[in-house]
């Protein structure tokens, strides 16, 4: 797996931007730690996504890519998925829920998407991708139970450790279970005994409970400001959740907007909600983790400032 | 001079943050130019002023540091003032007109200046100010209007020439003229023939107007977005300004809220409005500037998320 990481990131590199680590004095000062913040918020459409989306293309056959992907999401993997697509010149069909935002439609358009709308259930937009995949022959790939996907999340990871390979722990948010996934192989292969912990809105707290459980649990409820956090873990990432994270931190509403609000106040960066969600998690825990050496990966920064959660 | 900008931003490197600058491919393609951006907004209390601040302070004599610095503003230069002088032990005492928001006043108390209100007038602070400087025996710095400012607010260029000696023009906001005069001697005495303009709202063109009519012209109207462009031109900077600066673009209200609407959603960065202004005036005048090498000085990055212009 170590050299497959390797080469994944060999193989994504000349598509995606070797984000920026930031500090914050600030935070740092108030935690009573050392943190490190990934700006996967500054990465090419806007999210970390965009690593996993080149990965899984890349690793197409010829024939593969002349046929296209296709992947139902009408979030940041969408978006990345059309865009990634369309540097490597391959046909990328979205299906996405018709009751979705028009904001995110067109960011798929803009990207180079074909955008196929479809009725809002998880049932048929899985319905609506396989009957594309049969129409088209085109490759469906997940935007998080894939192990491509996940290698490519991995990235993020890697490219920390590059830096700071003596990081005691590192906070992802976790939805779709890829990003904690990714996160994990890279802190297991390229770390040196990190501990690697997901944070999660209470509203949609299927990965915790299905690390409690020992076997994947649904959502009960998705009322979350943390859109991209409202996916169900898979049975490809949750092995590898089960075996590398020992601990999810769940986080209340009003705990992921007050983080929120400290990264744009303070490090004057624009975070999704989800992003937040792992520094809600450092700050609500914060007594475990004083002294220790932190990292935080902001998963991305796609948020419609027409609809903002402050007040 | 050159000898003094040199020594200046030498003595000011320990308490100041070497900003990064940024690009963006997408506003880069919009536009047609090379486009680089000194993010200021990430400087140490979240604007440029924090280089005046420690450059006026670190110029006083042991004397004149022990019984402190008074100024009035209820903008970036009084938190800039408050925290330069708890950097370095002396007393800050800043004069907030009384209707000024809370948000203003507590941000100057958490970086430890003394807030001293007065009646909401420009006399009444200068008056107010005045009498602290009688009574205290304090040095008076003012915020744009005073060469120790002006040669601390040039540093930001001074970096950007360090690393692109060959930009062709450079535009930055003007409002009180302090960053258009330091940023012009940056040019003038680090660059290769840069054209330096000045970007101005509309609402508050008195440096379009002075540089007009060859004198110091004052506001009719300050009814903009950006804040902290409401000031007017002094007798210190004008005659730097008049020297150095051929052109001033005027945006209105809407390109300013265009530009920062660009900015954060393509760069995920947080401007204010007065920063944005730069952004606005290349969008308006952008055949001019095709195919040329373009630095923008964004300004800062405090704004008041419970009241954003995005809608």
């Amino acid at each position: 797996m170590r050299e497959l990481l390797l080469e994944c990131h060999e193989r994504i590199k000349p598509f995606i931007h070797k984000t920026p680590i930031m500090e914050s004095g600030m935070i740092e000062n108030f935690l009573g730690n050392d943190l490190y913040f990934k700006c996967e918020n500054f990465q090419r459409m806007g999210a970390f996504k965009m690593r996993a989306a080149v990965n899984a293309i890349t690793q197409l056959t010829d024939e593969q890519r002349t046929k296209g992907v296709v992947t139902h999401s009408s979030g940041n993997f969408a978006q990345a998925l059309a865009l990634a697509a369309r540097d490597l010149g391959v046909p990328a069909y979205i299906v996405v829920p018709s009751d979705a935002p028009e904001v995110k439609k067109n960011a798929i358009l803009r990207y180079g998407g074909e955008v196929i709308e479809c009725f809002p259930s998880l049932d048929a937009r899985m319905r609506t991708a396989n009957e594309i995949v049969e129409e088209k022959g085109v490759t469906f790939i997940h935007p998080s139970n894939d192990l491509r996907v996940i290698r490519g999340n991995a990235t993020a990871a890697m490219e920390m450790l590059e830096i700071h390979p003596d990081l005691d722990i590192l906070i992802v948010p976790v939805g779709g279970g890829g990003l904690l996934a990714g996160t994990a192989l890279a802190a297991h292969y390229f770390g040196a005994n990190i501990e690697v912990i997901g944070a999660e809105p209470l509203e949609a707290d299927d990965a915790y409970r299905s690390l409690l459980s020992g076997k994947i649990e649904g959502n009960i409820t998705t009322d979350t400001i943390a859109d991209g956090l409202k996916t169900q873990l898979g049975d490809v990432n949750f092995p590898i959740i089960q075996e590398h994270v020992k601990r999810i931190i769940l986080v209340r509403e009003n705990e992921i907007v007050s983080a929120m609000r400290l990264i744009w106040e303070r490090m004057k960066i624009i975070v999704e909600p989800s992003s937040a969600v792992a520094l809600a998690a450092l700050i609500k825990e914060r007594q475990d983790f004083e002294g220790k050496k932190i990292g935080i990966i902001l998963s991305g920064g796609n948020v419609d400032l027409n609809n903002l959660p402050f007040e």
